[in-house]
């Protein structure tokens, strides 16, 4: 096992990532910016360097400022976390040429699934169901717009270098489309410096369910079933839970089953989500792998028992994988809740401010992930996530129910903070998603009522101006 | 199920009671003291009775208090908790005649089990294994000298209005019984208003092991496993875990079948503990039968995934059980460790006092239980439990390193307020413990070196001077 391992993140995940490590004897070593310097893993570390300011482009994103960090440390592994230079495979290569171990999958391994087009055809060849569309990147507008009218409205134009919910424009009609196709692309040479861009059909009414998997650097691959993640908002969760409810068993297990051969095919090391969407009839579709560990990880780990960052470490340290396929037995159901510092009414404008009082919930069941404490001061330049509340419980009915009382005892109160608590609440009272009738479009019909009555799982353009995928 | 529950209790227990009746949907209504009228319960209910001050007398034992802030609030059942009114058999049977559900045994059973002598009795003839002893209590001094001579010493002269760990001495030698059983009987009758005693043959070196039961109306029994609970000082346990580390397999299933036969015969209903002690060579010898909810129970909860509060109160609705022995399918190991308000250097002693700063692990598979937050004042009146931090993993040696983790991360301060934080983690980081070699007299060797170098498994007299049972 490593000695130090460095944390190349910050807030919660920087924290869950510390605590793994202290637990397996690992010192933690953390980067920080002047903007986290009292923050809870700074004071939790057994060293931590202060890498740059709090634009993260000039310390959580610097390459060089991290390695230098690994290096004055004497780190000979790197956890980066999500998000941040987490699926960044320059970065991978640049820990490999310093001799330090990166714990994610290999630089080409990123590289290959981080680029959309070739990701797709990658997994088409290993057999994976994907939604019809271009495999290749469509460059001339005239050859799109046919291309478009071939795969049927909407079309959803993506960006090869997006992912996580970026990069994408929705196409309604042949009309809307040429303006979709061009501003997406702008866009996407803009913010990802590549502004090649592909097609896809888009569908309105669907479930997003991922598949987490586990491989080795030895081929072998097993999956932790699947989490269903279909509660979003500007297509970032808001809610995820494990089982996905009302999914047919044998759809999951096709699912689970094409997660781990399109892992095999990708020669995949280490922990990985499969996202696919589920159009509610059968049928489901890749769409993309994300090469880290997910935020919403910890559903999967109460309902399997297994540690991921535990098995991240393990595997990123050599060993052959510990848990065979059938050591994974999924037990009831796990519910998590992303408090963040956002004003539900408001779109979800981020409330950046100090946290004069925190109480967060506890007690039987209820897994509470956090960096805030009293005290802290949310940052405009990081994301809004205050809290992960996840609960458990051996059916859904009463994990809903523990997740209520959970959120019924969560106080985060200073001035001008807002948070997306009584916002999940309401949505863990819908009708809509307790019974488990819900899609991706279900924030969009709760924030404004009217849409809802035009018809559940019909999305009104003006909600979601973009495909349902997620971060 | 109810519609108003009283929590006729304080503390831990009670927010973790009220916690299960907001996931059921049930109104919840606490009595409280004086000194409790700050307590995080109290914010916590939707009703709240002050019924007296702080001495638990005037208070939590007050049976026409208690009885009286049911008929206020309306409530239609009452929770006892642990320790207070939990296993008072008079005040099960004014709930009752008050029309008012006790949610634990009927009170003729809570009578039987709660005379050790006629329980003794009983198990005895359900085939249960007990000590040498004598079933009948003893009155004469020679005729109980005869006795504890046939029995062999050491001895144990034990009360038989007594249990969970009061109302116990131990003779080591015939020159010394005469004393003992002297003072136990005068003891005893100040104590407890019945000086009647029994003999019993003393264990030096053992395990302290119990099974969980629960029992519905219609006679069905289920067990959920076994808790070891040998981590304890002046009997009171310090550290539970399940399973009970180094048992053999077949040992602990003997353990949970004369669990449930016991049950069975006494017409058992609700929750509800066999206490073993475990000789550790195979035989084991029954001890006692707690007729409430155990402080222990998340351990149990954590490697089953069944909520015990839950249970208690469907079963008290009058629900046939709705787990099957087949669905109690443990996983993994779980471990308590009671954060107590006490100075382990100076025995124990409760510091009782103002909470300035207070943190509390959170983070992956760690659960606490509390009713403290910064600011709260630890009373002299009731015991020193301040938090439950009780942790899961997929074995002990993992389970063990988490609980180091969690400990570390437990922060309380106030002036003149100790916690048994520091000596817990000793015991967990001991090679005894940690390799499971350990006995109910670890504690008193780990405190006292000298002891130790002894030989393990030899419990010197000065450390323990009852025998080895805890509430």
């Amino acid at each position: 096992m490593f000695r130090t391992v460095l944390i190349a993140n910050r807030g919660e995940i920087a924290l869950r990532v510390a605590r793994a490590c202290r637990e397996l004897g690992i010192r933690v070593a953390v980067v920080y910016s002047t903007e986290d310097t009292d923050s809870e893993v700074v004071r939790y570390a057994d060293e931590a360097v202060r890498i740059g300011p709090g634009a993260a482009q000039a310390s959580y994103l610097s390459i060089p400022a991290v390695v230098e960090a690994a290096r004055r440390t004497g780190a000979d592994a790197i956890h980066p976390g999500y998000g941040f230079l987490s699926e960044n495979a320059d970065f991978a290569e640049v820990c490999a040429a310093e001799g330090i171990t990166f714990i994610g999958p290999p630089p080409d391994v990123m590289e290959a699934l981080g680029d959309k087009s070739t990701c797709r055809a990658l997994m088409a060849d290993a057999g994976l169901p994907l939604l019809p569309g271009t495999l290749e990147p469509v460059s001339s507008p005239r050859e799109a717009e046919a291309r478009a009218a071939e795969i049927g409205f909407p079309v959803v134009v993506k960006a090869v270098a997006g992912g996580g919910g970026r990069g994408i424009g929705v196409a309604y009609s042949a009309a809307e489309f040429p303006t979709v196709f061009r501003e997406t692309r702008r866009h996407a040479a803009a913010v990802f410096g590549d502004g090649r861009v592909y097609l896809e059909r888009y569908l309105e009414s669907a479930r997003h369910v991922e598949i987490q998997v586990l491989a080795d650097r030895f081929g072998n691959v097993v999956h932790l079933g699947e989490r269903d993640c279909s509660v979003q908002r500007r297509h970032q969760k808001l809610i995820e839970e494990a089982p996905a409810p009302g999914l047919d068993e044998d759809v999951v297990a096709a699912m689970a089953e094409h997660a781990v051969q399109g892992a095999k095919a990708a020669r995949y090391v280490g922990a990985g989500t499969f996202e696919f969407l589920y159009d509610g009839s059968g049928r489901f579709y890749f769409m993309e792998v994300n090469c880290r560990i997910q935020v919403e990880h910890p559903v999967t780990e109460l309902v399997t028992g297994v540690d991921l960052v535990h098995e991240q470490l393990w595997i990123a340290a050599g060993h052959p994988l510990r848990i065979g396929q059938q050591d994974v037995v999924p037990r009831g159901c796990a519910v998590e809740c992303r408090i963040n510092a956002e004003d539900a009414g408001r779109e979800f404008v981020p409330t950046p401010g100090l946290i004069d009082e925190l109480t967060m919930p506890s007690g039987p069941f209820v897994r509470v992930d956090t960096h805030v404490r009293q005290g802290s001061r949310i940052s405009v330049f990081y994301d809004p996530l205050l809290a992960k509340v996840t609960v458990w419980a051996p059916d859904r009915q009463r994990a809903l129910a523990r997740m209520g009382r959970a959120l019924d005892e969560v106080r985060v109160e200073g001035k001008g903070l807002r948070t997306t608590t009584d916002f999940l609440h309401s949505v863990i009272d819908s009708g809509e998603f307790s019974t488990a009738r819900h899609d991706t479009g279900l924030v969009g019909r709760l924030l404004e009522p009217a849409a809802a009555a035009e018809g559940a799982g019909v999305t009104a353009p003006s909600q979601v101006q973009e495909p349902p995928k997620a971060s």
